[in-house]
This record gives C-alpha cells, sequence and structure tokens, in this order.
C-alpha cells in the first residue's frame, strides 16, 4: 500500500504514520519527493484493510492499494483457466462456446418443454428458465417456485439439457440445488453475501451475473465470497452495467470479457437478452460476445413473447433462435472455437 | 398505457394491437397522427405488467407507461406525510429533524457505549451500529453478531437511545428483530426481495437505503415490497449513487429529497458519511440535507476512526460531531425545523 | 406529443392545455382513463420543442415526446444505407469493413511515414493521426498544427492512403479541411455546436464522434446539425462512454452498433483503442465490433509506444496490428463482409 | 508517480523501467514488496504526462499518479480564497452570495427588462440571460445573437445589474465580451479547449460550467486552461452531472462544493435550474447548495414559463424566485454569509 503524505505534511505526522504502519505489521520505505513524502508499506495488505484507516490520519492525503483485493479468483493463484464440469458432455471454459437458453420465466409444462425441444434442437446445451424470479414490482408475477423446479427437472428429463435456475433466497438455496444443475445468482443478488456463502457451501455450480453497478473489481470480489466457502465452479456472467443510455435497458459491457480473461481463471459467459432488453440487438451483441472470447452465452427464448410473463420484449422465437445458432457457429470457428 | 406505432405501420398490425389490448382487459383509444398512430390503453396498468409485452408485437415502435408502478407508497393514495414512530419520544416524519449515530461496526462494549454516550450528549435521538455487517470482501471484518446486537441493547440500557441495526439475511432477521428498535436494509440488499418481503412480515420500522444504482422509481418499489406485506413504518434513505466521479465515495443525490417529497408520503433521511465517504465532507451535506428537506440524517461516529474496523475515513471523532450538531441546529431554524 | 394530466387535475387545467395545443397548431386529442386523462397533440412536434413548456402548466404531470427530434439522419427519411466516398477506392458502409489506422499524433516525417507504410502493409484503407490535439492538461502535448497536417499529406502522397485528422477550431476548420480528406470530431466537441455547423459547410466526410456523455438520441441530434448545413457525408464513431467503471479507460458500447443501425442510414465505425484505453483489449473489442455489424474500425499504432507524445497506452505496435487484421478478416468473412 | 510492477516481473523488465524513469529526468525509488516491486518516480510530473508512457512497457502492471495534475487552480499555489470583481459592488467568492437570476434565452425587450428588474427587487446582483444558444437540436431557437446582447446591455443600463451569458464559439466571443461582464462556458464546451484558451485571453471573468460527465480533476483542469492563458478571474459552476437516474434532468452533485473548497482557491457557484430541470426542485436545492458552503447561485427566472422559447419547465415565475430569496437570506445567515 501507497500512502501519500500532504504537500508540507508536518514531520511529525509522517512520524505517527510510519509508527502505526510498524503497529499494523507492515515495513514503511519513506520517499522523499520534491513537494512531498510517499510511504510504502510493505506486507501482504489483504484481509488487514483496517490500513485504509490510516486515510483517517493528520498530514495523510491519500491511501492507495498495490495488491488487488481478492486471492482465489485471481491468476496470481491459478494461471490456467478454469473449466467447469456440468454434465458428463458439457464443461464451460474449454474450447466450445456453451450456448445456454429458455425461457424468462418456466410458466407451464407445455412452454418449458416446447421451448426445451426447440433450443435443443438448435444447438444449446443447457436449458434456462426462472421459478423464483426477484421482480422490481411485488405486484409482477414472482415465479411457479418448487413447481416450476418440477417442471425444469421433466424437461431435463425428456432432452437431457442440464439445468440452470436462479437461486433468491438463502432459506431455499437446497431445494433449488436438488433440482438445478447450475445456480444462478442474479444482478440484484451480486452482493448478497449471505446468499453467496450459501451457494458456496453447495457443490453446484453457480453463474455468478454481474451487478448493474458493480465494478469487475466487485464482481471479482463476490466470486472470492463463492470461492472462499470452498465451491471452485464459479462462472461469471456478464449481463450489462446501469448506465445514462436509455436506448438499451442496461449498457452490455463487452470489454468486461477481455478484462476478466487478463485478471482470472474463471470462465466467462455473457447474457446478450438482459444487456440489451431487446430482442433486435440480441443477435449482434451475442455475436461480438463470442468474438471478444466468451465462453458462452446465456440467451431468453419464447415461443411466443408476446405473451410472455416477463421479459417478453427481450425474448427470441425459436425460429430466430435457431438462426442465431448458425451465425453463431461461424462467428466462433472464425476465432478458434466451436459452439 | 401508450402503445406507439411504427411510422408506416400496416393497418393489419394496428389491427392486432387492438385485438390484443382489449384480450388484456383494456380499453383501446386510437389517435391517428400525421406519421403514425398512437393507441391509448385505458385501464389500471398496474399488476398486469404483462402490458409491456405488446413492444414484442409486429409494428410497434414502443410502450410507454402512464400510471407510475407503486401505489401503497405513493401520495395518490395517502397525501399527508407519514410519521414513523420509533419510541415514545422519537418520531420520524414530523417537524423534528432527527439525527442517527455511531460507529460503522459494534467493536466492543467500551467502543459503543462511549459512542452511544457521546451522540447522545451532542443531541442525537438515535444509536447506530452495525452487527451483522456487509462486506465486499469475504476477508474483511464481518461484524459481532449476536454479540454485536447485546451491546447495542446495553448502550440502548445505558442512554436510552432507540438502536438502529442492519439486518443482511431472512433467516438471521427475527433475530435482529428481537433487539433492534430499526431494522436497516442496507445498498447492496436494496433489490434483495427475498429480505424486503422478510422485513414487511416483521413489525418494525424498516430504514431502507437505496441501492447505488437504483432510480428513485425502483427505490419506491422496494418500499412498496415492504409495504405490501403490512409493514406501513418504511424510512427511505438517501445514501449515494454510484456515478463516473472518483473524488467522493459515492455521488450523494439530494434532489431526491424534493423529488420523494413530491412523490411518497414516507420519510427521507440521508446518510451524508457512506454518501462521500470522507469524514471532510460530511459536515457541509448534512447541512446541505437539511436546508433541502431531509426529515433526519444517519451519521457515522468512532471515538478512534484511524482504529476502527471498517469505515474509518468517513467517521467523524464525536467533537466534531458535537461542533457540526450545533451547526444543524441554525440551519434547521432556517428552514422551520428543529433538531 | 402526449401530454399526462395529474391524477384529479382540474377540468379548467385540462381546457387551458387544450387551448394552448390549438395555439401552438396541434390538433389535441383526448382519452379519459381511470385515475387521470391524457392527451394526444397531433403535429410536427418537431422544431417546436416549444411544446415542451406545457410540462410547466398547471395540473400537467409530464410531456412525452413520440417523434424522433431527428429528421435528415434518421430512416423515416432515408431507408437505403449512406455508402460515403473518400476516395475513389475508399467507401465506407458498403460490403468491405474500412480500417482506419495510425497514430494518435504526429510527432515527425519518420513516425508518420514509417507508421502509415506499416498499416497499410497490413491492410489499412486510411491513415489517422491528429495534428490539433485537443489535450485535458494545457500543460500537455498540444500536436504539431499546421506542420502535422503537412506530414500527414506527405505520408499520403508516399502510400496513396486518404487521411483522417480532427478538427477543433471553426476558425481552423478551413486550413485543416485542404489537408485531410475526412474531418474528424472528437468526443469533447461532440456539442460544440459552432464547429458542427462549420463542418457542415465545407464539402469534405465528416467523421463524427460519439460524447462521452451523449445517449445515442443526442448523438444522431449532433449529426442532425452537420447534415442539416447541406453536408450529407458523416460516418458515426463510437468511442466508448463514461460510466462508473475505471478497469477501462471509457466503456465502449457496443450495442450502439445495432441500435443505430436500427435508427439510421449512416455508417457506424468503432475505436477500440479510446473507447478501452489499453492496448491489451484492443483486439478482442475489435473482433466485436466487426461481429456486432460495424462499418469500419479506428484503430491507433505507433511505432513505439513508450515513447509516444499521447496515448501510447493504448496503441498498437505495427506487428501486432498485423496479426489483428489477419483475424478481422476471419471474422468479417463470418458475418459476410470483407476487410 | 508511482511504477507497480506485475507479481514476478523479470529482472530485466524492471531495469528497463527504472533506465527510462533516469532518462525521463526523474530519479527512481525501489521498493521491494512480497510479491511485486514497486518504483516511485521522484520529480514534477506536470507537463511530462509521458510518463504515463511507461505503462506500456514490459512487465509493468499500472502507473498511479502523485500529484494533481492542475496548478495555477490549485490550494498548493495560492491557499486564501479567491474573490472575483464583477463590478464595483459585485464580488464573487467573499461573504456574500450572490444570485444570478434571469431567462435561458433572451426574447424581446420587454421579457428581458420585465425580468431583470423582477430578480433586481427580489435582490439577484447579477442579470443572467442567453443571447448565443447551444442547443440540442439544430431546429430549435438557437438566441437573438448580438440582438440580444443589445438587449442585454439595455437592462444594465436601466437596473445596474452586471451581465452574464453565454460564449460558445471563439470567432464571436470579442463580440460577447464587448456586451457581457461575465463570459459564460456552457457545460457542452467545458473541454472546448479552444473556445477556453480564447477567453483565457480576454480580459474578463469567467463563469465556468462543469461538463456534464466531467470528474472534478478534469474541471479544475478546464479552469487551468483560462488561468494559464493569464485570466485569473475564474468562477466554477456546479450544474448537475449525467447519471442513470432520470427523475431529474442531470443529478446534481453538491458534494463538488466542498470537495472543490478543499483542492482549489477559485469560487464556486450552483445551477439548480439545469441541475435538476425542473422548477419544483430549484427552490430545495438552492437553499441546500448555500448550506454547503456555495459562493454564488445562478437560477433561472422567466415572467412566463409556458412560453420560454427554451427551458421553461425549469425556469421560476418572479413572485416564486422573491419567496426563494427570503428563504436564502435564512440559510445564508445560518452559516454565517450573507445574501
Amino acid at each position: 500500500m501507497i500512502i501519500v503524505m500532504k504537500a508540507g505534511a508536518a514531520k511529525k505526522d509522517r512520524d505517527e504514520v510510519l509508527k502505526r504502519i510498524k503497529e499494523l505489521g507492515y515495513k514503511p520505505h519513506v520517499i522523499h519527493g520534491t513537494t512531498r513524502d510517499v510511504i510504502g508499506a510493505v506486507g501482504d495488505e489483504r484481509g488487514k484493510l483496517v490500513l485504509q484507516s490510516i486515510e483517517s490520519m493528520h498530514g495523510v492525503e491519500n491511501v492507495l492499494p498495490i495488491l488487488k483485493p481478492y486471492k482465489l479468483a485471481s491468476k496470481e493463484v491459478k494461471l490456467e483457466p478454469s473449466v467447469i464440469e456440468i454434465s458428463a458432455t458439457v464443461r464451460i471454459g474449454g474450447p466450445e462456446i456453451i450456448v445456454m437458453a429458455g425461457p424468462c420465466s418456466v410458466e407451464g409444462e407445455a412452454q418449458i418443454v416446447e421451448t426445451a425441444e426447440a433450443v435443443k434442437a438448435a444447438g444449446a446445451r443447457v436449458l434456462r428458465g426462472g421459478a423464483f424470479k426477484p421482480r422490481t414490482s411485488p405486484y409482477s408475477f414472482q415465479g411457479l417456485e418448487e413447481e416450476g423446479l418440477k417442471l425444469l427437472a421433466k424437461a431435463r428429463a425428456l432432452t437431457g439439457l442440464p439445468i440452470v435456475t436462479e437461486v433468491v433466497n438463502p432459506e431455499t438455496a437446497e431445494l433449488v440445488a436438488e433440482y438445478a444443475d447450475i445456480l444462478q445468482i442474479g444482478a440484484r443478488n451480486a452482493q448478497n453475501f449471505a446468499l453467496l456463502k450459501k451457494v458456496g457451501q453447495l457443490r453446484k455450480p453457480v453463474l455468478l451475473k454481474r451487478g448493474m453497478s458493480m465494478t469487475i473489481q466487485e464482481f471479482l470480489m463476490s466470486a472470492e465470497y463463492v470461492l472462499a466457502e470452498g465451491n471452485q465452479s464459479v462462472i461469471l456472467c456478464e449481463r450489462g452495467i446501469r448506465t445514462f443510455e436509455t436506448a438499451t435497458r442496461n449498457t452490455l459491457d463487452l470489454s468486461a470479457i477481455p478484462v476478466l480473461k487478463e485478471k482470472t481463471h474463471l470462465p466467462v459467459v455473457v447474457d446478450p437478452s438482459h444487456g440489451t432488453g431487446d430482442y433486435h440487438y440480441v443477435g449482434p451483441m451475442a455475436l461480438a460476445a463470442v468474438a471478444a472470447g466468451a465462453d458462452g452465452l446465456i440467451i431468453e427464448v419464447h415461443p411466443d413473447p408476446e405473451r410472455a410473463s416477463s421479459d417478453g420484449p427481450q425474448s427470441l422465437k425459436p425460429k430466430k433462435f435457431a438462426t442465431l445458432m448458425a451465425q453463431l457457429k461461424l462467428v466462433a470457428e472464425s476465432v478458434g472455437r466451436t459452439v
């Protein structure tokens, strides 16, 4: 950590800072600058964020951290990319780009089975569908809950597709884990630390969505919560951040893909449906995500978007999805991957 | 709801939209414009967000909602301001501006009791202190948990100050409610709907912090979750939103005060400590919040910020807090309130 | 335009609004809702933004525009994509994806000529290079000015590559236009309307960068300024918007590509260098932009980035640029385009 | 400047960095950390931003600046607050809070004279009014130009109020300076460096508005452009930044007041009209700005906002403005200032 003293800070103030640094178990190192002193504090600063409190001391201008605050998620700990095994044939993080597809909400047996068969035929490898739905309004459809999980399991039995579905509450996490192959943490729960710890204790792969106003560093800190509980199977999902732009529901931050690839060994997938909020833009952004290096996609598909209980405007019809899969195949090949 | 058709949309498409609007139980009303048609759908659009799905239909450009999506929080339902009773002598939302103060985290008996006595002497009416701490890093101090709640209760017994403390998990919400006078929902849980429903079922006042990337409308929707469960005692807390500016930890959105006052009957308090992240700026922003019409403040005070387990840089020392209270009194009087 | 009255607004207030709408030359149309009235104002609302002023009237809740505020840039005026002719062989907006490349600043003859030859050899079709530099700091290198323009012209003479360079001041716009093949308007001048009008009067293609905090609608309004002066050759350039994320210099908004393609006939290019600010991320984002449908790219290339006068950290070395061009070729083909 | 090496960077890479630091005229200082080396580069880093280019070197993780990039605007150069003299009786930055008021646009003689007299009677000390208007749409009213300046001068002659009006183009800056007492640089031109240099050469006080997506540091850099040309009379104006919130036109960042007061000697005024975009919110935010320490306010007042050529929804009527002035007086006194 680097402590920047104010220009003209008193020697007494500097000495107090040096004393405090030593008290905290670090080795101080002073650089005398032209207008101010800068102090390096050598030692592992993670887990001791208390060092930040030095910012309150007299004569200190600011404190700059040097180390990244995450460990297990970082490439410094594990250089080779993690490959997460979902089933005997589905692995996320390898050369194959895994497409997960299905409706926003499970609405009934016909709907989920029909969709599962359609997305499988088009080449999807995982079925998505919400049973517990976190909705902005208490008056919106909240999901079929356990009944929805059972319908997802039925669709899996019929198609062989593993399922990804959302967990919204530590109290029902184990119930969801009985049915799901991948536990999804939604954007609004991305810093719900109680929930992150809970899924860290379950031994199922976790698809962690980036929160709407989360920096990439904070995103990795949330992954670290799951990893620190002993669950090494975390898949990161970029799904758009909140910005001033209103032409799209969120701003899909595709540059998060190369940034994450540089900083972490965990696989990265992209959700162009929530990322844009409009089915017209899903195709171009799905292709772009693959070109940028994503390991997978999660796409909303609904047989009748005009009558969907949620997120109709951003859902693709099965036929459009099949066309997109054909295009994805070509783009994937152009960057040396398969779909 | 207003449905805007595309310029030159086919009559067939418009007729499909009209048919669908009627199916959904609304009465359509067509306005023929110079380049396009616009359709009004008359009926209560709340709780039927499915209308939004019309955006997926052919020939539709976009769908504009007219009604606000919240009811119980709105002034259309209740015009006079809500006054939330915390104890026999403390009420939030009345002419007195209520100052809540205390450390970010409860760290030990001496610390919390000393702080409680100091903030009481300076004029604070509620004691704040975290026992369960939601921290960005799994390696940071996570709070004393139940032990912390007991220490808060002790400080209350000694000073008479009611206490506000955070709830982070539906599983421990009842435990916290046994001790706390006000249940705080933190910014990172502001759209943790499972937690909002839970505190809606408990019969304790709730201090709901605005999420970092929440619009004011979404903030009111989260309040609506608590209200819809039957708990009418919700206090809204502006604590800064996430923007591109890095000179402050968040950007304290004081314009949220008059906006909320126009839209809701619920009281509004401001947290200048998290809102700025720097104790130098806490005083000016506290004064500004009162001038703008806030009903209360929640301020971090720590006897030894340089040694605080969390949020040292934004905590005031008791002496600075007392000076601020004296200034607050003058500003409150200038706008016809008391502290 | 749609005028939403407040719930329970007086009949008198509504009648005043109706009267005012007629005064302004529109035909009003009232829809009686369950809790409030909504009034449609039929007529061309563009150029008469004064209608917005109705928002100040008693009993009015808000005013929603229906028409897009731009005309000449919109697809309603011109459906087929515009193809901008830069030279006998270079056209932007057609099947070929045009790559523009070169240094941030022109620093000297050897540097610009060497770079021009390298980027041409790799397949770039236009040379970029700044002679007048808008720099955040008055103490930073401000460009070689006319001398820089002459060096660009020399590099063009040697390589045959047309040149794109920035215009920063109406007073020097004509000078720049004597040398340049494309006039660039930088992000910081994207709402410098005096400059937009000036380049609208010159008869040279304009590369208009999106401002850092510009919505897509505002971006099109700035294009409209140039078009309205009679210059139809506008190329839109997405170069990243300002968000809370700090891992990248800006957040490259690739979803702007399909959004713009839906709304305008103008070609769209992407600047992954400024968009990310880090050469490690330029390649993936360039590939993604092409997959998403961009008509071109503008990329910073410098023979010695460690010694560049500006923007070294985001510049590619010629060898890395050549590798990227080979990858771009494959991705372009996968989406049916050429490079 | 601090150069952070990658964990495990080669000694060769570090030596290259040390060599380059010396070449650039700095003295390097190595701190050997537990996982990586950190190098301090001692010397004045301003004006040599080229040091940033070290970020491109092998083995370098990132480069952290220590010094603020502005000099003349900083408190390190001048500790006591600057007081800008506008006329014999009007000074901005002293104990008196200066209120500037008037219409968004000058529309005609009756309008500007009537408004000038009304705001003077209520206690305003400066008259604002736009003659050259930067409008988002080329089809909106662009101002009366020189005719508007003459009308402003007439209003000044009648009331004695000095006038502030906007400059939008270096070519017309001198013309505006012939009439105006304060030259305003609008938010959209806040990084129009050609214009900043031009007003830096004129000897009139400059009211510099913060750009919509400008950090406070960049804001001070724009002030530095004016100061560096020799014009020391710069007044900073916070007018709202662009965020995701849409309930207000911009998000007025009042915390910019204490932050600027800490970093610069220049006076700070606030524009609550553009900051909120809604006249209902102007009053509370004006009071808050004064409580937070602003040296002045600039407020839009129009005798007939429903018929204003621009910005009607955010303009106060003269009667409401007079009421606000009475409240401002009380709040100003409560913080030891006058209005």
